[in-house]
């Protein structure tokens, strides 16, 4: 029944140890079909080289229960559906614990926006959440590691289709996108940024943020009504 | 006679190479049968791409002496035979040089716990040894280098079972686990912690430890009482 | 028509990801024919594993007009476009946004000249344009990148044969040659250089720039009157 | 007549770019054959992946004329003839621009012992020759470049089969041993030990060497008269 969202939701978690993002189980990915009411996942603590379609788990996006798998689905199932029902555009999410973004993660700290590179995609920093408060931390942990996300972007008066991607302080990266596709994308640019921006404030421990004219430029040449980047599919 | 544990000991072995662990010959796994009262470990100064199952050197726990095998077992032997000795519950031991845990185990301090990576598997510091005394070092070396390990446990009051590595000071790493893959896979997660913690700590170097309501939170999700992670078979 | 010439760009295009210099699609080579008055560069969006040597575009010198193919022409096209015009001696051009070049040209700063493996190619800092002022950003902002970049020759006195390389502050490197192998051999040198000073001055930051006369000596010995490196057909 | 010698050079020079210890053709490995008054060389400027073993060049030992070989040698010949000369017992030298060896060498500094996996090969911080006077690079540059290798160890009364590595200020490493092979091996040990000094310094930049009697156990359980590392045939 499920069959086709479970193959497409095993491709896109494949891609994380091809792209390098994962170590062991160290991630999970998720495609939502909002039609049926449900989203795909990876189960919990399945190594990716012997992980098979079969393997994936639907959950249900009203109760967040499980409509069909054997398995128990991720333990971040609860994070992803908090998203999945407070970003009614996304269509994937990605959680990883890849090198870079999740050092990043652990300093509590927004990645600064250093470059085009960055711009291209995201018009501000990479934004961090806060450290979990200990009565959270109690109640239904991953519902609220959900929520710390969520009201980042209503606190901040922020959209999740214009900033894709987010680290949960101490934890590690989320991404999402309009398709799992892109979240997956989002995932291996957001470790790219990690990277580099550690190189340049290691460099340059100085370095400004880019100047707001260029940020502009290079996320409206890409994103804007008037994007002149690709081959007008994008 | 040995050629299970033989087998089982060179598998383990050839896993380091593969997961970018060692380098030339700098690391060794061992496994250990208590029933048999023996330990399987490679052979000293053997290079992984020659090795072969049957090179493996079985020791015997009570006297230490080579029970089978026509090579020399590696010159760390007396360290896991004093780590066996002092943990009756461990299966297996991993010694390795990889680059960022060894790079560490050079600064002569433990790694701080700053991240959910971490406390998913250790919920302290990852603990690193005092630098030798000078008359010890004069003594039977390897099994005073394993004794500077056990003696932290007991000076700390800590158990092997939770803290399941530590960094031998100027030296490098020591895993282990209740079986032999376990150890395995807490070398590669030290490996990754340490690089991590790196990044962390060159891009915001007054990061602090993370709180201790999500340490215990990530450690118990796992492996306490009520874990939830993973398919009810860790 | 354009068959070699679009085969020879499309080999050199795929040089980029087998020498890790691109992620996805970040990076573009062109390849110039000044006696057809054309060059063929990268179609703009087109990921490397489905590009066709077929896909190329056919760029006009005199115009900036495609001549030839079904695609639009990589995004940066203007600014290979004011490079060629402004260097009649380069043959190929790259741009890339690899990752320690990059993150280098996010610090605004030149790579200053530490060892002889630079000075081997270069006999001075690798230069890094200033950043675009606001009103040429709301420009043709790819011709005007373009010219940040001449514009750095002209100020600075500086020969396009002698430094075959910039950086453009807050984006990213652009590399050249007599030929495209050449542009190509330039951005994977110019990684590595960015790589090894970063290691340098994070190690020693009071490092000083290597002493003139061996900088001399190693160019020269590559490119002056006398080289003697190499085959003597270089 | 030189078939075999140059045969086994170019076996070790292939060795380079499978260690990842070259870039492009920046590295050349020679071998000596004192019997007969020659060494066997890279040529010069070849790429590796044409290399082929009757390319490599033969040089003789009294005159550093070429003896046999349709290629010039390499352009570092004259320094790999200085250091045959001044060092009787080895057998094979290797020069490359490594990244955290050229990194160090950069630097001008002696990359200090921090730890065992550097003790296990070299007693001493790895030396790091003066920066080259200029009127001597005026002169015979690459023999010059031999002779700050082998002043060094004159003036240090340092012995070079103890001592078989050392960074040229400015340029990059070269190492030796008894044969080419360990010669390989030391230029491989000598990145790692590199690349571990940089980021334990990094995290700690106060760490102090390691201690004189945890040095002295290392290397002579590798390479004293009681050695008991191996399976004796070290």
């Amino acid at each position: 029944m499920y069959e086709q969202l479970k193959q497409r939701c095993w491709e896109q978690n494949m891609m994380l140890p091809r792209l390098g993002l994962v170590l062991y189980t160290f991630g999970n990915v998720s495609v939502v079909d909002r039609q049926a009411g449900v989203f795909a996942i990876k189960p919990s603590g399945v190594e990716y080289d012997v992980l098979k379609p079969e393997d994936i788990v639907i959950v249900r996006l009203d109760d967040g229960k499980v409509a069909d798998g054997a398995l128990r689905p991720s333990s971040d199932t609860n994070s992803h559906l908090e998203l999945y029902r407070a970003f009614p555009q996304i269509g994937g999410i990605v959680h990883t614990h890849s090198t870079f973004a999740t050092a990043w993660a652990q300093t509590g700290k927004p990645v600064p926006i250093l470059g085009t590179t960055h711009a291209d995609y995201l018009a501000t920093d990479i934004p961090c959440t806060e450290f979990m408060a200990d009565e959270r931390i109690q109640n239904d942990y991953e519902t609220e590691t959900g929520r710390q996300m969520t009201e980042w972007f209503l606190k901040n008066h922020a959209s999740p289709e214009e900033i894709q991607m987010i680290l949960v302080a101490g934890h590690g990266p989320f991404t999402w996108g309009k398709t799992v596709e892109k979240a997956v994308f989002h995932a291996r640019l957001l470790e790219e940024l990690c990277k580099m921006a550690f190189i340049t404030l290691t460099v340059a421990p100085d370095t400004p943020r880019l100047k707001q004219s260029l940020i502009d430029k290079h996320y409206q040449r890409k994103h804007g009504d008037k994007a002149y980047y690709g081959q007008g599919n994008n």
